[in-house]
This record gives C-alpha cells, structure tokens and sequence, in this order.
C-alpha cells in the first residue's frame, strides 16, 4: 500500500514509518522537521542521538533494503506543494502527525499559544482540503488524544465512536449520537477537539474516509526496526515539556534523579507502548471506515493507571525517591477513566502492557545516554496559568519526599 | 463605558459602532478592512454606496458629535499591536465581529476554505490570548451564529447556554451539562465551533469572561443612526455570497427579478433585524457574565421562518415571482427550528418583527440605489459539494416558477 506519513520524522511518526516499510508497504515522508527546530529553541535535545534525516534514511535502506521517500514540507503553510504531492504520489492512505503534540509546550507563552493553534489548525485543515481538491480516495489516519476527554469525564466509560445521549427538553428526552463532549485543558488539547470537527464536517460533505486514533500516553522509545542500528534510533523526551510520564520517570531512575510527580500523581491516565503504537496504526490503515460511515474514532491505548501507582512502581525497580511538586497544571488532583479498547483488540492487537522486562529496556537506553542529559531541562517550567504557581520551578536536588518550588 | 469593536466596518459592526457610541459609550474601532477588499476579490459591491471609514468617521462627528477612534489592523495577523493595543486602550468589553463571516464564501474553493479557518481561528485565539496576557479584565462579546447546530438539530428546543444531556453508558444514565452538540454545514459554521471550545477553554482555564451571541440572520440595512447621513449608510449585500435571504428577496423584488429560493425553500431560520442586533448587543455588554461563570451563550433572534414562507410574503407585497432553483448547498429540504431566545427579552429587548412597513423600507432603499446593481452577481455560484450541481448557476432571466441550472 502506498502511505504518506506527515510528522514521519518524529517520536511516534518514525517508528511508524519504518514499521510501515518493514511490513512491506511503500512510505512517503513529509516533515518539516519542526520538532528539531523545537530542540533548538528549548535549548533540549533527544536523550538518544538522533540522526540527520537523510542518514536515517540511508540507514533505513542499508539495514533493511527498503527505501522511504521524503519530502521537507511544511503541512500548515505550503498548500500548493503538498496538493501536487498528493495527487503525483496517490497515497491510499495518509497517517497525519504533523501537529506541535506537547501540552506543556502548548502553554508556554502566548508565542507557543499562537503557534499551535496555527500549525495544527491550518495543517489539518490543508491536508483535508487537499484530499477533497485531488478528488482521490485517500484514507486519512490521524494521531488524536484521549486527553480530549478532559480529566474529568463525567463518570462514564469513553467509548469509541460516537456518544449516545438522551438530550433533555423540559420533560421530554430526545436520543441523539453526539461527538463525546470535549473539555479540553490546554491549548494543545483544544487543538484536536478543533482537528475532530474538522474530521465530521469534511466526512459528511465531502465523504473523505477518516480514522481518529484517540492516543494514551506512549512510553518506550525503540521499536525492533529502531533497535536494528544507532542511526535508526528513535527519540528520547526527558525534558518538562516533551518528554512524557512514563519516560520520563524511567529516565529519572536512570541517572539517580528523585521521580518528579506533580500534585498528588492521583491522576489516572491511559497508556500504549511504542510497539503497539506502530502496530495499532497499521491496523488502522488496513480497515478504515466505509465512505459516508463517517468518522472512525478508535481509542488506541492499552491500560490505565495512576500516576503515583507508576511512580512507585519504578521507585520499586529502581530504589529511586518519589518528589511530589507543584502541579503546573489546571486539572483534578484525582480522577478516574474508564476507557473502552475494543476496536484494536478485535483488529488483533495483542497489547504490550507494563512489564518490567520492558521497563528495565527503557531504564538501559536512558543509562547508556545519561551522559546527554541536561539535567536544568528535568522540571517542568510550562504553568498553565499565570500566576498559578508562584514562581519558575526550582528543584532542590539532593532532598527526598515532598518537594515545593521555590 | 470604553468599548472596542473589531470589524467595526463591516455590515453588523458599523451600526454597532454608531448605537454604542449614540448611547454615550467610547468606541474604538479596529479593522482590516478586509470585507473591502473581498468586494474586490468578488467583484461585487454593496448595493448602498459605503463611504471610505474615515469619511464615516467624520461624517459621524459631524451628526452627532461625537468622536470614534480607528485603528488599521489585522487580529488575525498582528498580535504584537492587538496586544499593545488593548493595553493602551484599556477596553471594558471588546464585541468580535473581525471574523470572515459568509458561508457560501467559506465554500468557494480551497483558497477561501483555507482563509476562513486561518483568519477565523487565529483571530479568535489572538483575542483571547492578547485579553490573558494583558492581565485586563476585558469581557469579550462574540458574534456567533444559530447555524452551529445544524439544519437538523435532533428535533428538540435549542437551549441558552450548555445544554442538559444524560450520557448512556450500556444501562447507566449519567447527567451532564455540555457544549450544544454542533453540526456545521460549512467551513464557515465549522469555524464558529472551533471558536466555541476556545471561548470554554479560555473561560476555564484564563477566567476570561465571554458572551457568545449566536445570531439569526440579520436582514434590513440602515438603524436610526446610520439613516442620519447618507455617510453613514449600512452596506447591503445582495449577492450570491454575501447577500443574506431575506434582504436579497426584498433587493430581487426592488429590481423586478424573480425571488431565488434554494431547493424546496423548506428550510425555517431564524431571523433579527439589524436594529436589534444593535439593541442586542449593548444589552449583552451591560450584563456580562461573572468570572467563573463560564461562557454565557445567548440566542440572538427574535423569529424563525421558513424560506419560502418568507418569499410568498415578499412575492405578495411587491408582485415578484418565486423562481426555485438547484440548492447548491449540502442540507435537509426541509426542517423544523425551534429556539429558546429568553435572555435578551429578560434584559428588556422590544423585538421588532416581520413588518410591512420595515420590509417596504428595505425595498425602498434597493429601489434608490438599484442603478448600482449587477444583475450577474444575484445568483449563487459557490457550491457546496464538488460535483453536487452539475454546472455553474446560470439563471435564465424572464422564466418563472421552478428553475433549474443549465
């Protein structure tokens, strides 16, 4: 199958890239590398060394005899450009990652503010406008977030696919199929509720194909096809903007850092490890939605767990301290989620869950690579309101138990 | 009190500006001008001959002595002066109309499609953004529109503000309070939801206060101010594109073409005169909502009609004959609509009606500038759907009754 892959050159695009050419498909990827232009500003790279493009892709073809296309594009700006990509290549589905991910760096300043609203609104809308202009049957596969769900759901399960409600009018009751109502807690997560009415709307009028994969939070960083040779590594966030949870707590027990759990870690979150990620995308491209089904929304996430249950099962492993600090964030201290994950399973997923094996593979990366980390970058500077926290986080090494900024 | 109106220039904004600054309020005024330009773009001026805004401006002056500031300047675009702006101005309330506002123009092709959402969105998010870092405490009153919902809005009463759901998990039943769930039919309507969770996630999180006044369709041209000084007329479209039902029946029936209705004419809407939405407007600025409260949501109508009721009344007022044509819009034939519109009766509005008398007006003031008409532009020409019409509009001047596309 010929698949376009935008975002290819990041932490989940390019494991899925190579997993995708692995499996024997033929992979287009169109990056603007932005994610490495990021690492410049932040002042913050990748824990893992991670390779010019270019050599990725030489590696890619030594290692595996494959090739991958690419193309550097910029999704949100250069219309014209991924039009005439679109229609020369005639991709039979297009994986869409071409969004600023980060929450944290979502909230930075009102520059990261504008930033993301613009790149991931106006990249996805292009792509969509793209498609309906080529006139080609191109299935689109894109990387939503359960966090648009926002940490308090309600108390109901999250299905997948649309909700049903009875909508109330005075006495009467009315049933309804409703998107799940959003109620997302920055910036970052707005985008993708803006990004789903983009996917009814452009399903309904111009019956484009769509498959929203509601993501949990990944952790692990290689994949087989990543582990094949050190060029075709893949990235490593430890810093307090990218780098996420799971990661960054086993980043932490690797160099002996205290794991940096903010508030009371009472939040439950969903996670999928990076394998199944790759896994669960082409599951999805292999069985999208009929034309006028509308949109497809598959929650791809494994399990749940909370935060501090995490923490102190990788303290457990690793005899690193937990520091509670202040949650930089707006959110529920605690909260249940119940998610439903029947579609992936039913696909054939066979889910990669919480395994020390695994756990200790991440703690033996991070270990290798210590010698990179830039530990001023660990905490989290990112506040979600002005003036919520009182100061720029300051982290007092050396102390153990609950930590305050200063 | 010290009132900022983006887009005070345009159509809804200008008669704003003037009863605001009537009242006795201080008015500043910022636009791009850009519905200017887009008359360029179209080829299709207003029907009325709207001065250059600075000759308003003086005009404005002169007749009632009082002073509105202007500034030249992109929301969308330039947020560093947005910013500095506020700052400096100091605004106890901004009303946001700086926002493309045509669906059919939203619809024409990739490029309009692709500016309705970059202009629309990133000029919200400005806004917002520009209020939060400021630290003001500026209430924000945004124009939004009743099409939000869709044309087929489950059959139940369109409420003010969140609308109570039980949310089904298998047999559970679970009470909510959510986000009307919308249906746009256009790129346009799609934007003014996107602009609804930033309206929900900047009333959380920043404690903006935030009125959005989702509008009927606003008919009849000039209020009392405007009517003082042909300087200060009221645009009047009666285009295809930006031409709104109702005055473009009242123009058609001025100039003796037959009353356009699209598809069945089945369709009900809502209607406000633009009196109203003036009188609507300074009503929401003088209530705005408590901080914490979250976004206040007022419907802003005052009559819901069905197309082609409104045409027979037309046809009977002035003898023009009712021509149906190919809908090139994606939408039900036919539909019911039916509107909580309590708030703003609550704060005191005196709705002016349907009446003979305005409707006369309206066809009085077609009648005097009909010189001014181009007779090509009245049919619509976007579509909705690639491929949903077979060919361009072309109307055939001289038939009756039931029309199609050649």
């Amino acid at each position: 199958m010929k698949i376009m892959v935008l975002g290819g050159d990041g932490f989940c695009g390019w494991p899925t890239s190579l997993h995708l050419s692995g499996k024997g498909h033929d992979v287009f990827i169109v990056d603007n590398l932005s994610r490495r232009n990021i690492e410049n500003e932040l002042g913050c790279g990748s824990l893992t060394p991670v390779a010019p493009v270019m050599a990725r892709l030489s590696a890619w073809k030594e290692c595996a005899g494959r090739t991958i296309q690419f193309a550097n594009l910029d999704v949100a700006l250069e219309y014209e450009r991924l039009l005439d990509l679109i229609r020369e290549y005639a991709p039979e589905a297009v994986v869409h990652f071409a969004e600023q991910r980060s929450a944290p760096y979502s909230m930075k300043s009102p520059r990261q503010k504008r930033y993301t609203v613009d790149n991931n609104l106006n990249g996805t809308n292009n792509l969509l406008c793209a498609i309906s202009e080529s006139g080609l049957d191109v299935h689109v596969v894109h990387l939503g977030t359960m966090g648009v769900y926002g940490y308090g759901t309600a108390g109901i399960k999250i299905p997948e696919g649309y909700l049903k409600v009875k909508m109330l009018d005075g006495a009467r009751e009315v049933e309804a199929r409703i998107m799940y109502p959003p109620r997302p807690g920055s910036i970052y997560h707005v985008t993708k509720c803006q990004d789903a009415l983009l996917f009814q709307y452009y399903a309904e009028n111009d019956l484009l194909r769509i498959t929203d994969l509601h993501q949990g939070i990944v952790w692990g960083t290689n994949t087989p096809q990543t582990a094949l040779d050190e060029r075709l590594i893949n990235r490593f966030d430890y810093d307090g903007d990218y780098g996420t949870v799971l990661n960054r707590f086993l980043m932490q027990a690797a160099i002996g850092h205290p794991l940096t759990v903010h508030g009371t870690g009472g939040q439950t979150r969903a996670f999928i490890h990076i394998r199944d990620t790759v896994r669960c995308i082409e599951l999805a491209i292999l069985n999208p939605p009929a034309r006028k089904e509308g949109v497809k929304i598959i929650n791809q996430m494994t399990e749940t767990h909370r935060v501090r249950d995490l923490a102190a099962i990788v303290s457990g492993l690793s005899g690193a301290p937990v520091a509670y600090l202040e949650n930089p964030r707006n959110e529920a201290s605690e909260n249940d989620l119940s998610v439903e994950n029947k579609c992936l399973l039913e696909l054939g997923l066979d889910p990669t869950t919480l395994k020390k094996g695994l756990m200790e593979e991440v703690i033996g990366i991070a270990r290798k690579y210590a010698g990179r980390c830039d530990k001023s970058k660990i905490i989290c500077t990112s506040l979600w309101r002005q003036g919520s926290v009182s100061a720029r986080a300051q982290y007092m090494p050396g102390q153990k138990g609950k930590q305050k900024y200063a």
